[in-house]
């Protein structure tokens, strides 16, 4: 056998080495003006003071959940379950490695992308999509081949699990600061400088400009990373979970079933460095159209390179047609999706002509189409767990065969993340590229050109966030369906998911509760820490003379704006995460593991009903703004602009702050559950 | 035996009596003015019009579904399926009469209240709120009478189904309809009115004031009661067919479980009877109170009355124990939604505060407090099934006694259902004697007093809000149960509720998203009719010279307004109620009956989630609006109050369209998928 499962660890290695190397590539570039570098390294700055105060909280908090792990006993071998913590502590490292890594090349790529503006727009996007690059491979590469030493050092997929939770705590933790980070910088700055001063955005005289380009960083760039690096991993561990249940029953496939997963995911990596190569776009070429070219191209090649290795390997096609029904239901989902957030769509038209009778009308019809828009991606996510359940139970004729193609379903859907956060990252990329632009006051002609980069990122968002949230989707559900089996091969209980079980049915009614509550809990920081931004940049305004009127010399104090960005994420991101892990474990010592069964159930139902809601409505009610700004209905200043200003601001911290974050909620509470599984039934209260 | 089920009808037809009673005693009163006269006949007038087109679109709806449910076989017994036909048909009218017969005396109660008020308090209070306990006598009475008829004659709790249906798809009509017409008027005439022409309201001056008075009663009053009258038909149905099941097993008690619920209902009648003979208010005493231990203590009398009679028949305790710890669980849920809508408790004054920042931030903290304002209830009905199931089984040790006890924990928290009407409709007919006493001009210390009575409504509607969204959340877990048992009485087939089948988890995920599609239809229709509304009322404002001032002799032309509504209302309540149905059937003809079960616990599961958010975060902006108004942050036309008047627009549709109306959604849904389970289950695609 020439290829086994190792050719995951080579090709994410090998996904590293490009991604250092573009790294080099964007280093090489010039950074333009004096000014335009003084400005990045004020973001840099803010963005690194972030990373490691966030890091010094997650040290302690990764540290406290080591201990527990390593001496409570958590699976059946005493032996392995030491190993345990080592491994969540070595999850965490990669996926803060990854992140640190990706952002300071976004960092870096920003300056870089705005300086070669001034060339044309394909001089500009190679940089800035490269960048994104960076963060897309050091993610699919270090969350393979650390997934992958863990496996091969211990044998056992379910230590391979403390290495998943380990990515998801420092998931947890970028997700919810960055979250809260970006949007409190975003609304503090919006609401004083756009609507109450009327200044426009980016403006060097805001305060709050600066925390805001880092808010782009923190949040958009390092916690969608970090998110990505955890769905990644948590999909390709639960199916290895379920292989091993499977591979007992029918392996008369060359490579185990607890294999499989790595073999596509390896494959997958080939796909997306043969995706980030092709991309390209010429002089007056549409940026959005060629990453959306790039990626369906990925697809393509993936499909293919994995049905050769199917035939090669002798691996059941079974499993090669659930991982493409996964990657064909990202795509509907993402399409569909599109539809209700696109600016030339029926929802965000009918949504800024509503506003024409007010800001009411304008929240009420945009969490209106929020809420329709769950159908299309729910249906998305329902058709592809019945289509790759029913194949792979066709074609393996095992029990337990269905389950897994759910899960291979997720791994295939997930195989070209390092593509979809490419792209994704390009977004924020281009975003901070504009500001620097603005603030630098370089011509128009680039600042258009900037701004083409910064809607392509958002056309790309849409389509890579249908795939996210599919694929989060899926993997929850695999990720529960590993839970069953961990509790059935370690102890031989059966968790049967009946909602007439008392227990279950109350652990269901407290696990809906939960998605609400950390949505509440997130938002609220966001507007508690807006509160306290607004007054500051309010105050800056108010004694600063020449402030406002932009006079030569007079600079606001944009550190202050970081500091308070600062700590008021990192001090609120405590409570929410404490929360999650502590109440999960409560159900489940309190209500035992059928309880914790339909808490978890009950959590990835209206954990995907609200990260869809605010999403989509977030998403939605920015393109109703822009639809205004572009001119429609009155256009920029008009009282129906003003309400969807408003619609906007509303709409920032569910899409940027609590929907994302929920995706990464639900796998930290499955992970949490599966890890302690074995110890729960063992000391249950009930 | 002296006792039996027949108690039921008894106490129902005494119920009747007083509610008749009552209704004489509010004719006889002083309507007061000839002007005050005049505007009550009009928002009479607006009402009837209003019903009586809602009347013949159901007509033609109940036609069709009972034709289809009598050709269909829906039960193994082919003689008694063409039964289920008229079953529905006499459960959709006995809904009718009674929410026509509660309306009516509602519109004779706000003119005369609104007159008692110039006598003073304690004249004013008996009037709205004997006025209201017509509406919540006449709902008990007519449901369990209703309801004792079609037993008596069939014997048969299946074909009982068919009279629930029946009162829900009246339920359906009413919320919707009614639900859609009061927002579309309120939201006209509040934006137009107050925050554009800075009127007062219920300023006659107003065009859309009829059409907002009119709303009152056809959505808070009509649509109100046939809610209840769905919930508490509901709830009694799925604990009788559970009972069936329960009296093969376990026969020892003297009366049967399926004759035990009946027995309940009828005691809470009598305890309701007496708890709305004991409300009173002195001169100068507090009506919030009175109506709140007015509730309290027709709880205790219910516990104290049906213990009684559980020694007294021989019932099994635990079925006595199961009922009590419904109530409970109800005030309890009563009084922690309380908390996050009270205006004098920090979610509310928060809220206010927050608004400061503007009406986004208003928005943002408003929608946050509603999510976690669902942890508490939640934990109330999770508590409420675990503890009733546990002690159901405790007790009466047989299998299916415990999903026996959570039916029976529904049936004790509705069981003061005529209380809790009473309690609610008593709000909207002080509110529109207000109105009636600010266009007829009355004096200042009158409507002083009609401002505390409406202020009472609201407290007391806290409480019964609780009792109401607690009730169905237990009503539709039994009718879960019921329509496993049917199922498996019927068919043999075992509906397992496990997500881990494709089919299942399939259905789940479709049914998580119809709540939401459903509020979102809704509210886009509140939407667009409040638009047209909107453009109306502004015309008139424009087009009628003098209105604005108010000039003697010059009158709006509130017709036209209460044209719009109505038609509005109806046109776009067809969608939503023929979806609810159409979707349910095709999930279940097309994916099976396990695909149906997963479908209809996926439901139950968002619909509760939305219930929640939406009224209480509805709830709690009102409130925040009023907290402002009375003076705190500036008060009325300050900065702050817009923003409130803002978040109070958006709560509108929130908690009097869209959140009440998912309760009757799920019923209906359980309903449709329980008589149609055995067809199902023949004819399945899957």
């Amino acid at each position: 056998m020439i290829i086994d499962w190792t050719i995951a660890p080579i090709t994410a290695s090998i996904s590293i080495l490009v991604a250092v190397y573009l790294y080099f590539y964007i280093s090489k570039q010039s950074s333009g003006t004096e000014k335009m570098q003084e400005i990045a390294d004020a973001i840099q700055e803010g963005a690194r003071a972030f990373l490691k105060v966030e890091f010094k909280y997650l040290a302690v908090f990764v540290a406290v959940i080591a201990v527990i792990l390593t001496f409570v006993p958590m699976v059946a071998d005493i032996g392995l379950s030491s190993l345990m913590g080592i491994a969540f502590v070595f999850g965490s490292i990669c996926s803060a490695v990854a992140g640190v890594l990706g952002m300071t090349v976004a960092l870096k790529a920003n300056v870089r992308s705005a300086n070669a503006a001034k060339q044309g727009l394909n001089k500009a996007f190679p940089i800035a999509f490269r960048g994104g690059a960076v963060m897309g491979l050091a993610v699919v590469g270090l969350a393979l081949l650390g997934l992958s030493v863990v496996y091969a050092l211990t044998g056992d997929p379910e230590i391979v699990l403390g290495f998943s939770f380990g990515a998801s705590a420092m998931a947890l933790f970028a997700k919810i600061g960055g979250g809260i980070y970006t949007k409190t910088a975003d609304v503090g700055a919006d609401l004083v400088g756009k609507v109450e001063m009327d200044i426009p955005e980016d403006d060097p005289r805001n305060p709050g400009v600066i925390a805001d380009n880092v808010g782009d960083n923190v949040g958009d760039v390092a916690g969608m990373g970090a998110d990505l690096f955890d769905s990644y991993v948590a999909s390709i561990v639960a199916v290895m979970i379920l292989g091993v249940a499977l591979s007992n029953l029918a392996s008369y496939a060359s490579i185990s079933f607890v294999d499989v997963p790595l073999v596509f995911a390896g494959l997958g990596i080939v796909a997306s460095i043969l995706g980030v190569a092709i991309v390209r776009v010429g002089k007056n070429g549409n940026p959005g159209t060629a990453l959306n070219i790039g990626t369906y191209l990925t697809c393509i090649m993936f499909a293919l390179i994995t049905l050769g290795a199917t035939c090669y390997l002798d691996i059941n096609i079974g499993v090669w047609a659930s991982a493409v029904i996964g990657l064909v239901g990202g795509v509907i989902i993402g399409i569909t999706t599109d539809y209700f957030t696109s600016i030339d769509k029926s929802p965000v038209i009918k949504t800024a002509e509503a506003s024409q009778t007010g800001t009411a009308v304008n929240i009420i019809t945009g969490f209106s189409y929020g809420l329709l828009s769950m159908f299309p991606a729910l249906l998305g996510i329902a058709f592809a767990s019945i289509g790759a359940y029913t194949v792979a139970e066709y074609f393996i004729e095992a029990e337990g065969a269905g389950v897994y193609g759910i899960g291979m379903a997720a791994v295939g859907m997930l195989s070209i993340v390092g593509m979809i956060v490419a792209g994704d990252a390009f977004g924020p990329i281009s975003d901070n590229a504009g500001g620097i632009a603005e603030q630098a006051g370089l011509d128009e002609e680039v600042l258009d050109i900037t701004a083409k980069l910064d809607a392509a990122g958002n056309t790309s968002k849409a389509i890579t966030k249908g795939f996210a949230i599919g694929a989060a989707g899926l993997t929850v559900i695999a990720l529960l369906a590993a839970f069953q089996a961990i509790v059935q091969a370690e102890t031989g209980v059966t968790i049967n998911f009946d909602l007439m079980d008392p227990l279950v049915l109350t652990g269901a009614l407290i696990g809906i509760a939960i998605p609400a509550v950390f949505s509440a809990l997130v938002m609220l920081s966001v507007g508690k820490n807006a509160f306290v931004m607004i007054e500051e940049i309010r105050r800056q305004f108010r004694e600063i003379p020449g402030l406002k009127e932009g006079k030569e010399g007079v600079k606001a104090d944009y550190a202050s704006c970081v500091d308070i960005a600062t700590k008021g994420a990192l001090k609120e991101l405590i409570l929410p995460s404490v929360l999650s892990i502590s109440i999960t474990l409560a159900v489940g010592f309190i209500g035992g593991i059928q309880a914790l069964g339909g808490y978890l159930a009950g959590s990835i139902f209206s954990g995907l009903i609200f990260a869809l809601l605010m999403s989509n409505a977030g998403g939605l009610w920015d393109n109703a703004k822009k639809y205004v700004e572009a001119g429609a209905l009155g256009g920029k200043g008009s009282d129906t602009h003003k309400a969807t200003v408003v619609g906007d601001t509303v709409g920032d911290p569910f899409k940027d702050t609590a929907g994302p974050s929920l995706n990464t909620l639900i796998t930290v509470m499955s992970l949490v559950a599966s890890v302690f599984a074995p110890t729960i039934v063992l000391y249950a209260l009930l």
